[in-house]
């Protein structure tokens, strides 16, 4: 977000249909036990270019696999997803009903079964029930018409909201709008974007160019947070751009390229802070900022080390500033510094400066921990670099959740 | 544990002063807010060899400082001790108040300072209160007669209880024991010992190959357990080896060696093993063994990341055999594998394998994870190597405790 005046980005309402050419729908069919979405469809109206990032987990689920080659392939421009269950670890029959389910929403959409991605979240090593998947994609064709609401909804598991955001820029004289939705509640963990995302955009920009857009916007949003520290084998997001803007295809050497880049960048970051004040059991969303650092990968790696301590996530559930966990956080990141150089703020509370604790009024410290939102800055004497991180408190109602997610 | 017989090896009753020529005390000097113990004294009658490892935290205590230059420089024979404050993140202040203290312990003992260890455990960020902690150096070198027992206690925070093992071996003909006392229960992830551990001996023993030994030991043993991911500025385990048992001092080249190393690992093992299990909160131990993996460095790196994973650790609390979140925890591990190759077994009941799940009866696989011991085992197809780690279950009881460490 450093290279252009954040003026030029219009926040706009909606999702993945806010970019014109898109539209989504999303049903019940019976994956998930209660009466909640479960499958969703989003379709471009017109072929275009595509680009995705998966999980980086050794271990993936059949439905990327599937998705890979097809965006590796050729170019997609309709995504089928099912909530519930995850098709990960299923082997060989996982695969089969991956592209089973790649090739019913391709056949029900009139598509080839290559402009179709795939993806599914929930529970790990269960099949997928696919006469229900059928059934429910038959369904969803007839659901496409929407504002994009049921398919943000048709993608959820623990998420307790759905997760939208759409801007506008103007790209040689025309209005371009990127947007997106993602899920994203628990097994989050900066590595790739550990959850679904799918971006939509009307503006026409080259494969290659889409791909390093969205691999370099991951890095600085998805990947930057953290929820439990798990990296789940589905995680993927898929960017889709169909060109209905009319602009001149955007290339890295374009005049308006760093707009649009700056674009997805700040629909991913709205997304991902959401899943991260979304967190599983959460009741606060924790941004970590890191300033002077000697690099930006530095500073990402101590931010994203002190979002995810469970101590500090634990602090700031009781509200509590100790900031000693901060300061240990940083120290087992892996990146070198200087304790002696360390300034850390809760909110505008200085706590801790020059190695030394700061003189400060604790229970105004502490108070800073109170609200629904909590900032903590470190300031390094490294260098000028700076990176964010987001994440959220470690609360008991997490560890319900995931003591009976499968019961 | 490997090389030699158990058979071999006894297990006694005591701690660090089961081993000859060691005494130890404790005493309550108001450190810490209620009554406990919160000073404890242990000193070898003889002067002898000594070793020690430390946090890898990049943020390092003023008494780890001090005990570094004491066990570098020369021969420590003695340690003081205090929980309540950790004397972490304290600046010039704090390191003056760790040389003090070691000054004022070797003062009351009649040796010289660089005779003395300083360890401290407790709140990061707080300086020592030093004239209860010189209060309590004086009237703890009145109870150097006790069973090691107040010792023990006395170095403890939030652990529940303490943690004690000794076994005696024969080397040359001499009965050797080893001993020792740890504590550790937040703040516990394995990078060094991430605690503090005090292992006593009276084997004689060269000092290079006494190092070797504790550093060997320390990543099979404390270097396998985790709590939180979190790890502490004040970790550090200490050996002292004092000679009473009257044996040829040991070197790598001696015949007994093996044993020797065998009965140090045994007492660290089973103080890693009492840390997991008294880990904030906890209710269960769990070992996870890795075995078939290409080195015992992969295999320990696939046991830590599945015991340290809080999805595993929450669904061992409910009594959830979701073996997805065991296979996810490898996945993003680092540790290279081939997914297709792995058997998952909870207890006895093997859930997975040939990269599918295995049918089983749920049930008697949820009823595995019910006792306050579980096993989790994986087998690869790799190479012969195994290694095990030691985790605890995460509860809520972990959040509230972490939630008000301060308040």
């Amino acid at each position: 977000m450093n290279k252009v005046s954040m003026n030029s980005i219009k926040i706009t309402s909606g999702g993945v249909v806010a970019p014109g050419g898109f539209v989504a729908g999303g049903v019940a069919c019976g994956v998930r036990e209660s009466a909640t979405r479960d499958l969703g469809l989003l379709v471009s109206e017109m072929s275009g270019a595509s680009a995705a990032v998966y999980t980086r987990n050794a271990v993936k689920a059949a439905p990327l696999v599937v998705t890979r080659e097809a965006v590796e392939g050729g170019d997609v421009r309709a995504v089928v997803v099912n909530s519930g269950i995850a098709n990960a670890a299923t082997g060989r029959r996982g695969l089969e009903d991956a592209r089973r389910m790649q090739a019913l929403a391709a056949e029900a959409l009139g598509f080839a079964p290559e402009e179709v991605a795939v993806a599914s979240t929930g529970v790990i090593g269960e099949y997928l029930p696919m006469d229900r998947i059928s059934a429910g994609i038959e369904a969803g064709v007839g659901t496409l018409d929407g504002d994009g609401g049921s398919f943000a909804e048709a993608i959820l598991t623990t998420d307790t909201r759905t997760k939208e955001a759409a801007v506008r820029v103007e790209i040689g004289g025309r209005n371009v709008t990127v947007g997106g939705t993602a899920k994203g509640s628990g097994m989050i963990h900066p590595n790739m974007g550990t959850m679904l995302a799918f971006l939509t955009t009307d503006a026409a920009v080259d494969k290659g160019c889409l791909q390093e857009t969205l691999s370099q916007a991951t890095e600085r949003t998805f990947n930057r947070v953290t929820v439990d520290g798990d990296t789940s084998p589905n995680d993927m997001a898929l960017l889709l751009a169909n060109g209905a803007a009319g602009n001149e295809p955007l290339t890295f050497d374009s005049a308006d390229y760093p707009v649009f880049a700056e674009a997805v960048e700040a629909v991913m970051q709205k997304l991902a802070k959401e899943i991260a004040r979304d967190g599983e059991g959460a009741t606060k969303l924790i941004e970590v900022v890191v300033e002077g650092a000697r690099d930006e990968a530095s500073a990402a790696t101590l931010a994203k080390s002190i979002a995810g301590s469970n101590l500090v996530k634990t602090a700031v559930c009781g509200a509590d500033a100790n900031w000693g966990r901060v300061l240990t956080a940083m120290g087992y990141s892996g990146a070198a510094f200087d304790p002696d150089g360390v300034e850390i703020h809760f909110g505008p509370v200085r706590v801790f400066a020059d190695g030394e604790p700061t003189p400060h009024d604790e229970a105004e410290a502490n108070a800073t921990l109170a609200g629904d939102e909590v900032r903590i800055t470190v300031r390094l004497r490294e260098g000028g670099a700076s990176a964010a991180a987001w994440g959220c408190d470690l609360t008991c109602k997490y560890v319900e959740i995931n003591g009976s997610y499968r019961t």
